[in-house]
């Protein structure tokens, strides 16, 4: 049986990126009772509290992380700790990869003693190596071309914030982006939809302002599909458009059409009718050496109130930003201000990488319903009744 | 709500800091039994085993640990296990804080993950500013100015040697410096504590004997509070007084009244009487450059037999120091002979640690009776009878 | 009670080998089960799953680490999670050792809080100091002189591939090397292990082809005891024979008599009859210097299908490497052929240091049968059937 990999979301359907989603909604509604000061939650409703998956339970993550990291790493470690398993920080000074030895070997070695492989390399290459070679689930963390677990916690941000982006009455019954074809959602499920089920959100126009990198590039191959418009502004020179690999996932994917996916060098023609605006870091990790010429390629380009006026965005719009950020990114009054979402997005990176260890290396189910049966009826947890059902130790 | 941070033991009132103290010893009590080798227990005991308090469960701790740390690091560690949840070591070459990334913004991210902060950072004002932003309790786990948890464990290792310290009988019976009024201690308590609970410790002569440091600065605003006198000699230069910042804080306190601290640049004159002698590294880390200087400014500073004999120490005097040691500071006689508490009170770091997260940061509980019902009823853990009740994994 | 530390094969008799390799079998086929992506589990079997010993629960194990990592520290934290535990990864950047602290002091403060050190360090003599001040059992992770895991991990992979060396029926009976006298090894155990019980190997030809380095000692020490005979091709300096320190203890263990060492400078020459082929690194960690020397001392000495055909090893020969591997140490052809058995053998590090830190660790038990009643009956799991007789959390 090969592994489920996800080393971008252009691997995915629709389906399985809805299934993502709205699984890290559950994960949060489920996981947050515990994690109040202790003593502070009502007998009865701590009483009714019900673990979050426990697919995890006994299992390791190896986590190969070749450059910084500050959110997604302490994601990945608490929301392993949730699943009752553990994610292992294997830094660049402690591990032979890349030093002493390949991926390919690295892989192997490491799907034989751990249950999934979490990696933030550098070239995407590596990742891909590190998947074809390995027996367990590889999860890219971050690569030089993708970082597909960022435009997860993107998304599960604005559907928690869909009543922002609320249409007059008669046109939300029937405006569900997370549906292909919005007009032919239901409009029950709209009404009622299932506990923690994420809200459904209207089609947003998103502008995103900056560099074409891995964070851009999820976005191309996903938001269309969702029934978003994502327009965005780069600077003219080549380096800032998406290269080859990517543009040809972009196409295959369609999300070229219907005027999916405008571009521009202008960021003020970029946030026309944006409702939400999004950048990310002018300087990537390993680039500082062009931090000069980089900073006047974006001149212009700071996400201000300004800027968006001018540019004629939706004047609700909303700001996003991957983190960590440089103030001449966006400045001040944007990104502590009332228009930003940074930091709802930044903790749903927890929840989103959570459901994705969850079902991608604890179940290796994108698909299914996920069945959370084998655990909670036999052990290792405490939910059995009588001693001789219980696990017991082996000798 | 907001946290509950500690920063400086200046911050607590004396019951709190106690409540912390007597915490740390029902911690110890009940934790030991649970580490000894497996199966070495008595099967009567083992039946009557409580496990200590589980308010990590499911919870994660972010270190943020810019200075090496060997002590600090492995209480924390190890102790969060032992509350059931994890302590995540984030070293300065793996995330973000001071490379790319504001305090504030750190801490509010890290706070959306995790349910608490323990810094060791440089500069006092960088704990300051995460504390100000962070959503969760924010512990210091050492900074230029104050290191509190190292002068709990102090505390806690001279009431568990309280017997070494002992007074004639008739005086014995009123003497409990934890009392801030010792004359009018209630005697019965003294024959009967409750199970656990640390002696009482009769009141103190205690001399520091080095640098004005942060270690130094949590005593200044401590032992008087408990009824100890404390008795400080450093040398002349006005850089190994404490700084402004913190004298304020003993002044506030009345720290420095009934001759509560007494200072002066001559070792001899600080041990006289002295029933404790404490000293600490000369060079702490970022001051290696400065060390020819210091060395040759504590010339006469090493705790010897001879300066103890010296100065008119208590003959029974006794030693501690919070490690690394150098062997200027103190001379292998005294450091590893019976004098010597300084491994009782490198033990004693876990401890009083687990005690702070307990309270502190899995609690938000340092005035009330910390109760412990809700994870005893309610489940992740096997006290389950019936499955109707017991927690179950979310689907 | 003296901790039973664990720094080389040398220490340990014939019994206490097998008893850990038999022990490493156990614990992987009861942890496999619960490793398996959640929900695949046949239910009938997901009810009658045992966990696996958790005589670390609760417990934590201090990793001192100052050189790189990967099989044997994932191993080691992969393998604490299923004890129940967890284990501490301490890199040369992050402690004290060998900057500001003594082995000695710190080998005390980490036993004061961690229940085993599990050390990496340089010169064998650093953890002979660690052993003789910790409270606690230290295993050797690998030191300049001795690296006993990996060879337990050596020693499992080949039982687990006995039938790869079978002999013609007749001979079979009698032989099983892991049986000092194999002459007298009883037919019917071997027709009828206990569950799990590792196959019996008959008495092999193991041929090493490399430096004298910390593997090949702890090979040096164990092979001849357990029936097989070791043949050793070095180059030709003084430099790549054992040091008398080993060389003594395998003098004293009888390693050398009957045959059951032999050593040449001609890699042809210790391949004659081999079984098994084994090598490893020719340049180790803090040798990168001698690079250029070492590469031309061991021209020769690649690993290929020709040496061997050449040297007349046995047709049916195998290979092992304890990775990372170099391809100028053995080509492609073998070492990702079907003679190779480094990724099982990579693989086995995971069970035999969950076997040590079962029976070392945990249970500070070599010897007798380790009980793992306590935990199973008492708690902290989820076997138990009534509450009152259940574990409390302490207040």
């Amino acid at each position: 049986m090969t592994p489920p990999h996800f080393l971008t979301l252009a691997d995915l359907t629709v389906p399985q990126i809805k299934r993502l989603l709205n699984h890290s909604a559950v994960l949060k509604a489920s996981s947050q009772p515990w994690l109040v000061p202790h003593g502070s939650l009502p007998a009865k409703r701590a009483k009714s509290l019900r673990l979050p998956s426990q697919s995890l339970f006994n299992k390791t993550v190896a986590m190969l992380f070749s450059k910084r990291s500050t959110r997604t790493r302490v994601a990945a470690e608490s929301s392993a700790v949730l699943l009752g398993g553990r994610a292992l920080f294997l830094g660049k000074e402690d591990i032979q990869l890349g030093v002493n030895e390949s991926p390919r070997d690295t892989a192997r070695v490491l799907g034989g003693m751990c249950q999934g492989i979490f990696a933030r390399v550098g070239d995407h290459s590596e990742i891909e190596e590190l998947a074809k070679y390995s027996p367990v689930p590889v999860v890219n963390a971050l690569s030089s071309l993708w970082h597909p677990t960022q435009i997860l916690a993107d998304l599960m941000t604005l559907h928690e914030h869909a009543h922002l982006f609320a249409l007059p009455a008669e046109q939300a019954e029937t405006a569900d982006a997370s549906t292909p074809t919005p007009t032919t959602a239901e409009p029950k499920k709209h009404s009622n939809p299932r506990p923690h089920e994420l809200p459904p959100l209207r089609p947003l126009t998103i502008a995103y302002v900056g560099d074409s990198a891995n964070v851009l590039h999820d976005m191309l191959v996903t938001f269309p599909r969702l029934g978003h418009k994502l327009r965005v502004a780069t600077p003219a020179d080549a380096q800032y458009r998406a290269p080859p690999q990517v543009w040809d996932r972009v196409v295959a994917l369609g999300c070229d059409q219907n005027d999916g996916i405008s571009w521009s060098t202008d960021p003020r023609e970029a946030v026309r009718g944006a409702d939400v605006v999004i950048t990310d870091t002018w300087i990537s990790m390993g680039q500082e050496a062009e931090a000069e010429q980089r900073l006047k390629d974006f001149q212009g380009y700071q996400v201000t109130e300004e800027l968006c006026r001018a540019g004629g965005a939706n004047p609700d719009w909303k700001f996003m930003h991957c983190l960590p950020r440089k103030k001449h990114e966006v400045d001040d009054e944007v990104f502590y201000g009332p228009r930003s979402l940074v930091f709802p997005e930044a903790d749903n990176r927890k929840w989103t990488i959570m459901s994705v260890f969850d079902l991608v290396i604890g179940k290796w189910d994108l698909d299914g319903e996920a069945s959370s049966r084998w655990l909670e009826i036999k052990g290792g947890k405490p939910s059995k009744k009588s001693k001789k059902e219980s696990p017991k130790e082996a000798h």
